[in-house]
């Protein structure tokens, strides 16, 4: 067996002692998670000094370098999400149905954890923590399977959430680290089938391909996001500026920021023009069709603009004749994430919520609201773009699975 | 574009007219189908006797002509369950959760259809309807490809079942039958990404390994078990006797029968011989370790019996010491199926609700009652055995997913 199916065993192993530990148990894990973490800024921080270097030495972008850079502030906030997860309710034991059938059999579908959740993700070594608090809270094992560029810092997080698993007397293999940075090593983890509950990737659009490609266990997809705003004929266009800007600028970077604007015909002249000078006031660079060169002054677009998820101040802007044709691009383009409508056309908005297939859409909000945190979840693992199991923000009830308990005096079927 | 993809596309046109169709419509297209069956006996039949005639020149097994076989009687059966479905709640619309955000903003969670359902099945063309009638209820297209031995059939139902769809307003592409019974049929749906949004496998653990193998299409794997009833130390012998002799006798060929009986060592000896002369009376055969060839006269069991679905009159015995040796040997042997304990002592049956993992674990009861009709679900597209999306019988619910749609008056995220 090779050395990741050895660690997908041992954290199936430690599942069980998971699955049954209280709620108590958990929370004062996550305490002395946290207490262990607050008190090992030291070596965390001279390890994730060794990634940074060698990102800085290898000319990775800033942005990266930045997203793998932890600080005091930035373990103190990793610390406090530790400590937000002992506030939110455990989803474990939830009775979801219960009835009693004709025979007196009674029937209750509890929540239950999933048992071994793997995760495999990218350079940002708050993930393990977060990945692994969540898991520890929903009753999970959990296998980490973080990027090379942070593998210092994860080894040293890793010890210190699997210290504080010891201490309060779980077992440390509920937070196991595959230190294998490989592709081979996701590749066995993509077929670690009866060992592997759940997989996630969490990461850019190559990763989740491949993962999905090689797949044989149950994987919920997340985080891929082509979104779009459609400023409707009836759009409030002060509103409409205001939702565009924000969808596209407040934070570029992430799955749920905006990537297209499609703008219907009636109000183009009206709206691109304002919608242009706000979204440059912003730093945003405009490419488009020819409505939207003509008006917003956009440089041509190519046809790949539609389908890129830029993940940067950029913003693709195309004139629609109409509902029906925002729909259609939609369709064609949409990763299924989020999608939004501006208008106050109650009958547009309507048409828009049912015909547009995401997981988010919303009616004269920023697309940007598509999270967790944002829709009181507490903390999110990440936002599924699938059907399957989890759609939208997954918080730690998508993280259980559930088991239907029969209870009977001797029935048997007729 | 291959021929089977052209389907999926074709049935992934049709999904948003079904996703819209209010249930109304959906009730009066199932009544459509119903009526279109009463009929067509005389196509149907005729094209049954056709794949009967090869399957009986091919000397296929009597059980499986059995399955494949369609009369009168069976057919009016078929239009019944479809009939069955119109009582049924309409999972679509149903708001699962709701809530208003700090900032105003109005979310609600609501079930909607997953799009686009294929299902891999075997020789029952009664599968084919039933399959059918639950996506359309459920709002989804589906896409069918059953064996080469119902293919007649399968065609000669499909267009019934695609003339009521017509004839009812909706597209007849909602329902598409792959008339490709090749394996190569079987690939291209699991690697139809995109526009296949749940493939359902049902059969033989065979096909079910050979798909998920394949799949980078969302699965969920149904239908194999190796069901195990423990009798604890505790148990009263009588009910012990009646469930093993129902799980094991009573419809043998089916996911939910017993294929183990584990026998806690403190009762072994006075209860096997009762259950030895019951189950043969049954006509049961016996095969078992040491201990259930001296006391119920087994016939010595090989190590690959406990890992065995019979699906047949046999059954493996195993007397075990103690509770925690009969969870081990689930956990070991089991597929997450249905697991039962017959014993009086709470504490018992408390551990092994807890501790043994799979979608229903009954405590004195038959493992046969793990079924959407006994569960009052009305339907069932089959029982999944894997955690992600449904555990345990499917019903109409099980056949969709949730959109969030987040409704606001110009809220950007600060």
């Amino acid at each position: 067996m090779s050395a990741v199916l050895e660690i997908c065993k041992a954290a199936k192993a430690a599942a069980p002692a998971l699955a049954r530990a209280s709620t108590d148990v958990k929370d004062r894990a996550l305490e002395a998670m946290a207490a262990g973490l607050d008190a090992a800024h030291d070596p965390v921080l001279e390890a994730n000094a060794r990634d940074v270097e060698a990102a800085r030495s290898a000319g990775v972008a800033a942005a990266v370098v930045d997203r793998l850079t932890l600080t005091g502030p930035r373990l103190e906030a990793v610390s406090q999400s530790l400590r937000d997860l002992i506030a939110l309710t455990d989803p474990v034991g939830t009775v979801v149905r219960g009835f009693t059938l004709p025979n007196g059999l009674e029937v209750r579908q509890i929540r239950v954890p999933l048992g071994v959740v793997a995760m495999v993700y990218e350079g940002r070594p708050n993930v393990t923590v977060d990945a692994a608090g969540l898991a520890l809270k929903s009753g999970n094992a959990c296998v980490l399977r973080g990027s090379s560029s942070a593998i210092h810092s994860n080894t040293a997080l890793a010890r210190v959430l699997r210290d504080a698993l010891t201490a309060t007397g779980l077992p440390a293999d509920a937070v196991c680290l595959v230190a294998d940075t490989s592709r081979d090593a996701v590749k066995e983890l993509t077929r670690a089938r009866g060992l592997v509950d759940l997989l996630i990737p969490r990461g850019g659009a190559g990763l989740i391909s491949a993962v999905v490609a090689d797949a044989q266990v149950p994987v919920v997809e997340t985080g891929v996001g082509n979104c779009h705003v459609y400023v409707d004929a009836a759009a409030d266009l002060d509103r409409a500026v205001a939702i565009t800007v924000n969808a596209k600028a407040q934070r570029p970077s992430v799955c749920n920021a905006a990537e297209t604007l499609l703008v219907h015909r009636g109000v183009a002249e009206e709206f691109l023009p304002r919608a242009a000078a706000a979204l440059r006031d912003a730093g945003v660079t405009l490419v488009g069709d020819d409505a939207a060169q003509a008006l917003a002054g956009a440089d041509p677009a190519a046809d790949a603009d539609w389908d890129t998820e830029y993940l940067d101040l950029r913003l693709a802007v195309r004139v629609v004749d109409d509902l029906d044709a925002a729909v259609a691009h939609i369709a064609r383009h949409g990763t299924l994430h989020t999608e939004a409508i501006v208008t106050e056309d109650r009958a547009a908005a309507r048409r828009f919520v049912t015909e547009v297939d995401a997981a988010a859409v919303m009616v004269n909000a920023s697309t940007r609201f598509t999270d967790g945190g944002e829709f009181g979840f507490g903390a999110e693992i990440g936002i599924s773009t699938q059907k399957l199991h989890a759609r939208g923000p997954m918080g730690l009830q998508e993280l259980t699975t559930t088991k239907y308990v029969v209870e009977g005096d001797g029935q048997v079927r007729g």
